[in-house]
């Protein structure tokens, strides 16, 4: 097996090159990783370097200049900034010298680069990013849950099966399920979109169970739950939302009465455990699934852990050959480039 | 002042009679309604008031033979059911006998009958549902939840219109804040739906604070958030499932240990009071908004909690006149009825 080797975009994220560092350098721990390769401005990247102790072997740094900000159009960004981490680090992926590439970046550049620096993978229509969500059974992969704001029936076909091998190759979930989210448990319910999908899923030889309703989603229903990425970006954006509104709720009731107060005190370390369980620091990136290459876009608020856990993610899918296996199974499928 | 009659679908919802007529005769404590129409089957409804202590000048039954189940295709159901509770309560507002009418029955059923029997306003395209929804600052008027899964742009600034003027007359906010549920704040964000739908909210005289991500409208940050129906149905059942994740979640880890199992005995109060703050029998049922008299559905699983407080809230929309706000406030724009 060849070394795995992830390029890291140190500049991407709200915290800086400090953070992105740092953190990428502690996925060396277990040696899932080989090399890190970090992408940016290489005097940033060596003063965080020279607080650091770490194997120098295992640690490369690879000069851009140029940042692209989290507000920039980001097709505009990638033609005007060819010297910025982000294309530099995409093309280390594209020319081999690294297997994946972690970015805390703009996501519309990390997606749009991906899309035309690595390539899409011969058949697939729109390459989708997904999201390991936490449910109350396990994980779901959310699916598309930022690329494709405006698809057709077809993308959500190939999202998926996208979803479907990324299952079972990096979670090892078996003919893992995939539900439809939809309006309604009943095949004719949804709107345009979703009533067309409904159709070439059931079609599918994947382990289609049909529609599932949002309430369905947290509770676990389905391995792999497939939507628009409006839809899975109101989603993911309103869980992180209503799970800070219920714990400030909890907060203040808890703190409105000495006994509920003591009784907190007591329950600190359940609280704890409970907050861990939906922090998304603990599953690190989401991969952008359907290109030929890996590409994980990390939390713009990622913390040090969540740079750790997004690179340390990588060796799986790596080891796994996701892409591989996207590949064969959109080239059995039998999918023409210009068929979609 | 006219009195206040509010007609209710005695036969709708997952509870069947005794449930919704014990509710339903509630809501006359305290003179908020004048008076309830009971409609369904005349047996059973006699039958459940039998056993009850009511003024029989408050409460009339009205006979309809036939039942609309949930699994019905409503357009059908509605054509051979003329005398199914919802068909005979939808015309009791129709002719007038009744301002309001309230079903925990077939959503579908209600929603098309209400468009096709009470009739919409002149100028409204789409009637739309409208679901009061908690967050941590108040109350959130979510539009549309559950009528048109496939929008177009003039709806949703119809949507935003009709739901800042329940806030305004319901609510008594005055000038509310109107968002539109989007992918991120900025303008350009967006699918083609929203994109288009922007342009027409800001040339609007609303108070339009631009677009609102999935995890602002759980913090409260708007007055009425707009969306299509098919996202605002994700949305909706999304918070049911991830509130009831999130509780069995903290409860597992609070039983996972003796201490934090005493800390949680004594902060009980807390948990109730939290649940109460996301419990949809607080605040009643969602008003169908667009239609010429009032149409209210109630959620399928409505305990008698529930049925009494969706009741007793048509008071209030009745008082404060919504459909005459909304009306002139339709025609101030000058929409046509063939505008759209």
């Amino acid at each position: 097996m060849a070394n795995v080797i992830v390029a890291v975009d140190a500049m991407g994220g709200d915290h800086g090159p400090q953070t992105v560092v740092s953190g990428a350098v502690d996925a060396l721990e277990d040696n899932a990783i080989d090399k890190i390769i970090l992408v940016g401005r290489e005097g940033d990247i060596r003063q965080v370097l020279g607080a650091l102790n770490y194997d120098e072997n295992r640690v490369e740094v690879v000069h851009a200049q140029e940042v692209i900000g989290m507000e920039e159009i980001p097709t505009t960004a990638l033609k005007t900034k060819k010297d910025s981490s982000i294309v530099v680090g995409l093309n280390l992926v594209k020319s081999g010298h690294a297997a994946a590439f972690v970015s805390a970046g703009s996501t519309g550049a990390v997606l749009a680069g991906g899309t035309t620096i690595v390539g899409r993978i011969k058949g697939i229509a729109r390459p989708a990013l997904g999201v390991v969500f936490p449910s109350t059974r396990g994980y779901t992969f959310l699916v598309d849950a930022g690329a494709n704001v405006d698809a057709k029936p077809e993308y959500l076909l190939q999202f998926a099966q996208m979803g479907a091998c990324y299952m079972e190759a990096v979670m090892g979930i078996e003919t893992p399920k995939v539900g439809l989210i939809n309006v309604g448990a009943e095949r004719e319910k949804g709107n345009a979109l979703t009533k067309e999908a409904y159709g070439l899923l059931a079609a599918s030889d994947l382990n289609f169970t049909g529609n599932v309703e949002g309430r369905e989603i947290p509770l676990g229903a389905v391995d792999v739950a497939v939507c628009d990425a409006f839809v899975g970006n109101i989603i993911l954006k309103y869980s992180e939302g209503f799970a800070k509104g219920i714990m400030s709720m909890l907060k203040e009731e808890l703190m409105s009465s000495g006994i509920s107060k003591l009784g907190a005190l007591l329950s600190k370390g359940a609280y704890g455990r409970l907050r861990k369980r939906f922090d998304y620091t603990e599953v690190g990136g989401a991969p952008f699934v359907g290109l030929n290459g890996l590409v994980v876009k990390a939390h713009g608020s990622s913390n040090a852990v969540a740079i750790k856990n997004a690179v340390k993610q990588c060796s799986k899918f790596i080891k796994a050959d996701v892409v591989g296996k996207i590949r064969e199974k959109i080239s059995h499928e039998g999918v023409e480039e210009n068929g979609i």
